[in-house]
This record gives C-alpha cells, structure tokens and sequence, in this order.
C-alpha cells in the first residue's frame, strides 16, 4: 500500500513524524507537508504564485517534500508531479489541537484529505484534540490500524472520514464513536492594540457561546473519552432547501 | 437595511465598486474587503497574526474598510469589530470568474458569504463568470434586486446561496435556475520551470476532465444562459454514511 501524509502543521511538526513513524511499519510512505505552518489555512491554494518544493532530509536520510504552500497545494503537487504513481491511501495528521465542529472548515487538517478525496483517492485527517498533551502515539498508532482497514470500508465517492483522537493515555480511550460535526457557536473578539507608532491592530480570538448537548457530536464524544469519526463530504449543495425552492424561483426575480 | 458587502479580489476590485453603486439605492452599505487580492484562498482565517483595518478613501471620500487578512476574516473583524450594529445581510463579490462546482471550496467569496451565515446573518456570493467579460452592471443590479427579496425566503439556518451570472448582455440572461453544486473533475498540471540560479519551481495549472451531462448543475444552468443560484450549507456530515456505519464502527478497532 501507498500512503501519501501530508499535515497543515508543516514538515517539522512532531505530530507527523510520529504518524510516519506508525504508517512507515504497514505501508510505502511519501511525505508532501507544507514548509511552514498552514493551520486555519482553509481551502486554500496558490494560483498566483509559483510553488517550490525541497527535499528534506532528517538525520540525513531523505524524509520528504517540504512545499512552499497549502495543505491543499501539497496533495496536488505531491499526486501531479512529485509521486511517480498515485497513492492508494492520503492521510493528514497528526493534528496538533481538534477539529471538530465549525472549526473543520478552517482546518487545513481536513483540507489535504478533502483534496485527497477529491482526486479519488481513499483519504483520512487525524487530530490530537490538544496543543498541550503532546503524546502522540495513541493517535499514531489509530491512524495505522485505520489505515490497514480503511480500503475495505468502501466509502461512496467524495465521502471521506475526519477523525479526532482525546488527549489521554490510551488504555484510558473508551472506543471509537460515529459522530456528526457539532454546531456549537462561537463568538469572535477583536483585541485591538496599538504599535510603537501608535497604529492600532487586532488578534482575532473567540469563544463557544453555544454548546450542544448531543453525545453524537464530535466535541462530546471526545469529551466522553472516544475517538470522534465524523464521514465528510465536500457537496456543499444543500439538497432540501434545492427541492422546497427548485420550482418557485421564478418569483425571485 | 444594513448590508456588509466583502469580496476576495480586494478592495481596489471593479466588480466591487459596481456592487457597491447599486446596493447602496435601496441600503445602509459597509465595506469590509481584503487590502490585496485573496482569490482561491478558501475559508482561511489569520489566527498566527495580527490584522490591521485601514480606512480607504475613494475620490476623498470613505469608501470601506481594508483589512490586511482573507475574506473570512474581513467578515469577522467587521461584525466583531468596526461596524457597531450587526448587518442584516453580507454580500460577498461581485467576483471575477465563476464559481461553481468544486470550485466553491477554494473560493475566498463564498467564504466570505458563509462567514455571514455562521454568524447567523443572511449571506449570499455572487460571481460575474468570466476573467475577461468587463460588464459587472448586470450582476450588480442582480445582486441588488436579490438582496431586497433575500430576508423573506425565510431560509433555514447554516443555508445561504451561492450566485453565478452569466457573462452576456442583460436582455440575453434567460432567467435564474435553482442548481446543485457541479461534480465535474480537474486534472492538475503542474508547470516545472527554473529560476535564473537553475532551481525549479511549479506552476499549478489545470484542466476539466470530465463533463456531468445534466442541465441541474451550475455550469450548465450558466452555459445555457441562465443566472445559477445554488443553495449551500457548511455542515460537512455525510449523514447517509453516519447512518449506514454508525452501528458497524466498533468494528474498526
């Protein structure tokens, strides 16, 4: 099997050498991350800018393509012109902190595997639901019993897990639950400061205003001390609201 | 009626401008638009930087407000920050080139429209579908027109739409249509050129592959002259999926 691991936290980040690690024992590893951090980097890829990719080399033994780009960017260039065959399998993690609820769709996380599923490739992300706990073995090693048995699930086209891994030591992880992406709502503060030359800027932070009391969402389930696997998809259309208006549209104009 | 209006081609966008001269007859308008252009930069948000918002004069008089991020965050630093009441709608574009099918995700305007919607604001994008169709007056005379019927389609939380022109004469527009988000598939090509110090470097480039045959879809509904109009949400669950395995899961392990 070909595993293609790609991550948002980029190239050096711990929580990648820790899945390439575990994947490296059961599958044919190649590393496409991004050079610098890429977290809440979205979708987003370059189309104004030329890439570059480097070879990277750790202890000097070749560890991968460090890409001056996206997540999303190192999925398409690792496929397109760096693999010399396509991957059977992409996976984008470790993760360092969750991904759950609205937050998936600032994930660069989710987004390499987004783009891994979007060119047919079977793909997961993997987060470690913490910026603090920093053993990433528990995740490491779900991600590659996962990835032995995730051919066989035969998902539909375009569907595609995002998983989340509790901050605890493993014999303390209750199972694996199914869950869907929460809702829970935060609120935005701007904290505005001002430079040496007296101009004022702001940093972005926020808080949930809004929790959710469903033990089938992803934040919950975590908090319940399993792992969270929410199946994703990437057609935004909402389908419901096409049938109610479908036929009244004219009226719009 | 207050309305935010945001772009990802910037605040110096012409397609912009135009939106802004036609809302402005029947609401109260702010803008809130990235300083440089942000196209294709998905639902990025700036979490590792600080922001700055600069007052932006056109012909010495305010025109908006630049900020130094992605469409995501001008949305959030204008709720949260420089408007003292909450919009009643957000209105993202008018973009350069259409987005529709997988598109959308990439797209910095619909993000922009989402981020409204997350809010709990009525949002819509819309898309002028051409780079080289200079003519936004049509589409902003669409989007105005739209945004006075938008508050009483009374649409369900999280849904908001996503709007593509196409790019032809007015009286040569057929209509609108209710469409679902396009399925067709790109292929990636990337360029590999050299630097004048013979280093390579990348240029993404791509092509579609594969056509979808139905009329229903947004590229098509546009290609027969009509105005598409795609209902979209942000809740990634594949609720199908989650029903199909939600009871097989424990079978992973």
């Amino acid at each position: 099997m070909r595993v293609l691991i790609c991550n948002d936290d980029g190239i050096y980040a711990p929580g990648l050498a820790a899945l390439v690690e575990e994947v490296k024992k059961i599958a044919d590893v190649t590393v496409v991350a991004p050079e610098f951090e890429q977290s809440a980097k979205g979708h987003a890829i370059t189309i104004s800018d030329p890439l570059r990719a480097k070879e990277y080399f750790k202890d000097l033994e070749f560890f991968g393509w460090a890409v001056s780009g996206t997540p999303a960017d190192c999925v398409k260039i690792a496929i397109s012109a760096l693999m010399d065959r396509r991957p059977d399998l992409v996976i984008s993690g470790i993760n360092e902190g969750s991904n759950t609820g609205i937050n998936i769709i600032y994930s660069g996380t989710v987004s390499a595997a987004t783009e891994g599923r979007i060119n047919g490739i079977p793909s997961f992300a993997v987060s470690l639901t913490s910026y603090t706990y920093k053993d990433f073995g528990p995740s490491a090693r779900f991600a590659a019993r996962l990835a032995e048995k995730y051919l066989s699930i035969d998902l539909p086209p375009g569907i595609f897990f995002n998983v989340n891994v509790p901050a605890m030591p493993e014999e303390q992880i209750k199972g694996v639950k199914m869950t869907r992406q929460g809702r829970a709502i935060y609120e935005e503060i701007f904290h505005r400061r001002f430079d040496p030359k007296g101009r004022a800027y702001f940093w972005m932070d926020g808080e949930r205003v809004a929790e959710e009391d469903d033990p089938n969402i992803d934040e919950q389930a975590i908090r319940a001390g399993y792992i969270s696997i929410t199946p994703i998809h990437y057609d935004l259309t909402h389908y419901p609201t096409l049938e109610q208006l479908g036929l009244k549209i004219g009226k719009l104009l």
